[in-house]
C-alpha cells in the first residue's frame, strides 16, 4: 500500500451506489462494499461495516440518497410519506452516536422543502456530497485547532479509531494526531488496543503505519503504567456524542482513561465536530449507551475464547463527565475545561 | 466437567514426573503435560504452560526435586554443584513473581543440609509436596479472612486469575470469592477478560461456571462505567510480588483498576500468601517488570489482529502503590490501609 493521508476515504458514491470499506475485514483484508438499498446500508451500520460518529453520518445521509430513488420509485408523488420507514430504520440502526440523528434529520428537512412532483434523488445526493465534503473540511480545520493545544514534541495516547476510517476522511483524533506530527508537535503516539471491537489496534495501526507516525501498540489495561512513567502528555479522542454541558460519551475505556489521565496530570483533549453535540441533552446521564452482543467479547474472529457459557457485559460507550476534560475541539472552536456556559459559544444561530 | 472445588489442581507429581495443565489451551482443550527434567519446566514457567505467582513457586519446588535427580545420576556426590545451572535457569524463568525466587530458595535452604553422599531426591520430594500443601492450606485461610471482610451480598470484581490455576489449588483471590460466596457474602462476580493473555476470559470464567458463581464477563476497560453505576464493593486481587511497604506488583491492569476504584469509592482487597512478599524490597519502584513478547498483543491465537508491521508494548504486571489498597490479606493475618510498619508484624520469626 502506497496510499496518502488524504486517500484514505471509507466511503465513496459511485456508479449510484454507496460503496463502503468493510471495516470488519481491516487490515487483513481490503473489501468493499456497495450499497443500493437504504435498509441493507441502516444494516451494515448495525453490523459496523462502517463506524465512528462523523462517518456514520455521512453513510445515512448518502442512505436517505438510496431511499429517497427507493421512495420516487414506488410511490411517485408521495415518495415523502414513503421514506418514513427507511428513515426510521436508519435511525434505529445504533442508539449513542447523534451524528446518525443528525445527518438524518438534515437531510429530512433538506427534501421537505422539495417539491412533490420531480424526483427528489438528485438534489438530495449533492446535499449528502456537501455533507460528506463539510465533514472532511471540518476534520482539518479541528486538525490545525487541536495541534495548535500542543508542545512541541508531544507524546500522546489514542483510545479506538477517529481516525479517517471513522470519519469522511482524515479524522477527528487521529486528525489532530495527523496535523500535530506534520507540526512537530507530536513525536510518539500510544494507541489503545480498544477492546472488544479491537478498532485501536486493526484500525488505527493501520492508519499510523502507513504514514510512518511513529506509534505502539498496547493493551487498554496498561495506560496506567504508561501514564505513571511521567512520559504521556496528552490522551486525544473523538466523540460519539456530546451532551450540552460538555460531557462525552465515547468508546468504553474513555471514562477510564480520563480518570487515570486527572490522576496523573496528564491532559485530555476531545476532538468532534459541532454535529456531535446534542443541544437536546442537558449532561452525559442522559445519554443512551448501546449494548451490544457478548459474542464480541467471548469470542474472536468466530472463535470462543471464553467458555461457551459465559455471559458478557458488552457496553459499547461510556460517558465522561467535563470536569475531567481539558480541551473539546470542533470546527467551530475550542472550548477549555468545558461547562454548559462555554459550550453554548459553539451553538450557531 | 463436574468437577467440585477442590479438584482443580493444575499442579500433579504423579509417577516421578510433574504433570502441568497446560494453561495455554484452557478452556477449549484440557492438556496435560508432563516433565522429568528441570530445565524443561524452567522453559514451561517461561511459556506460561503454569502461571500465577503461587503457582509458579510449587511447580519450581518440584522442578528442584527434577533437578536433584539428575544432579545425583551425572554428578554423584557432588550434586550439590550440579545444582547450580538449573537452579539459575529455573530462577530466570519470569522476572517478576517472587514466590518462584522464595521457592527455590526454600528448597536450595533445604537440600545444603542434606548429605552429600546420599541420593537427595526423596527427601527434597516430601518437601516440595509440604510447599504444596502449604500454599493448599495458606489458601483456604486467605478465603475465610477475606470472606470476613464482606459485607452480605456483596458485588466484586476480580481481575486476571488467581484463583486455583495460579495456585496449588482454591485460589487466592478467587479463594476469597469462593469462599464469600459460599458464605452468603457475595452475590454476583465480574471478570475482567485481561488482556493480552486473556486469563480472565479463559480461566477465571472456566472456574466460576465450574462452580456455579454467578459471574460475568466484560472488557477491561469497562470497569471504569460499572463502577460509576455503583454496583461494585470489592476489586479483589491476587499478587506477583508485594514490597516491603505494601506496594503490589500484580497483572497489567491492577493498578488501573486501584485507580478508579479509589475515584469511585470501591474497596481493594490484594490476597497473597507471606511467599508473595519481597522484604528486601523496600517499595514497588523497585520491582523487576517482565516485558513479554509484543505478539501477545498483535495475535490471538496466532493470528494477526493488527497490521504485521505493528509494534506492541507488553508489560505483563503493574504496581499498585500501598496507598490505593484498602487490605492485604495474607495465611498469617490481614493488614487494612497497609504501611511499612504494619507490614511488618507479618515478618515470621
Amino acid at each position: 500500500m502506497s496510499t496518502t493521508v488524504n486517500s484514505i476515504e471509507p466511503i465513496v458514491w459511485r456508479d449510484d451506489r454507496l460503496h463502503l470499506l468493510d471495516q470488519r475485514k481491516l487490515p487483513g483484508e481490503h473489501v468493499w462494499l456497495d450499497y443500493g438499498q437504504s435498509d441493507a446500508v441502516a444494516e451494515a451500520i448495525r453490523l459496523m461495516v462502517v463506524r465512528g460518529a462523523p462517518a456514520i453520518g455521512v453513510t445515512a445521509a448518502y442512505a436517505v440518497v438510496l431511499a429517497a430513488r427507493q421512495a420516487w420509485n414506488t410511490a411517485g408523488v408521495t415518495w415523502k410519506q414513503a421514506m418514513t420507514a427507511p428513515l426510521a430504520k436508519l435511525e434505529n440502526a445504533r442508539p449513542t452516536a447523534v451524528n446518525l440523528f443528525w445527518a438524518v434529520e438534515h437531510m429530512r428537512q433538506f427534501y421537505m422543502n422539495l417539491a412533490d412532483q420531480y424526483s427528489p434523488e438528485e438534489a438530495l445526493l449533492e446535499e449528502a456530497k456537501k455533507l460528506h465534503q463539510q465533514d472532511v473540511n471540518a476534520n482539518k480545520t479541528m486538525g490545525r485547532l487541536g495541534s495548535g493545544l500542543l508542545d512541541n514534541n508531544s507524546v500522546v495516547l489514542t483510545h479506538c479509531n477517529a481516525g479517517a476510517l471513522a470519519t469522511a476522511g482524515f479524522g477527528t483524533a487521529l486528525g489532530v494526531i495527523r496535523q500535530g506530527y506534520q507540526d512537530g508537535k507530536i513525536k510518539h503516539v500510544y494507541v489503545d488496543e480498544t477492546r472488544p471491537w479491537l478498532q485501536g489496534a486493526r484500525l488505527t495501526a493501520w492508519e499510523l503505519i502507513q504514514e510512518q507516525i511513529p506509534m505502539t501498540l498496547q493493551a487498554d489495561s496498561a495506560a496506567a503504567l504508561l501514564m505513571a512513567s511521567g512520559q504521556l502528555d496528552w490522551v486525544i479522542v473523538g466523540a460519539d456524542r456530546i451532551a450540552a454541558n460538555g460531557d462525552v460519551a465515547n468508546k468504553i475505556g474513555t471514562y477510564s482513561l480520563a480518570i487515570l489521565a486527572k490522576y496523573h496530570k496528564v491532559k485530555v483533549m476531545v476532538v468532534a465536530p459541532t454535529s456531535t453535540i446534542d443541544w437536546d441533552i442537558q449532561d452525559g446521564s442522559l445519554i443512551p449507551i448501546e449494548q451490544r452482543d457478548s459474542c464480541e467479547v467471548t469470542q474472536i474472529n468466530g472463535e470462543w475464547i471464553a467458555p461457551e457459557k459465559v455471559s458478557a457485559l458488552n457496553p459499547a460507550f461510556d460517558v465522561t463527565p467535563a470536569k475531567l476534560i481539558d480541551a473539546i475541539v470542533t470546527e467551530a472552536g475550542v472550548i477549555l475545561s468545558p461547562t454548559l456556559e462555554k459550550m453554548q459559544t459553539l451553538q450557531a444561530d
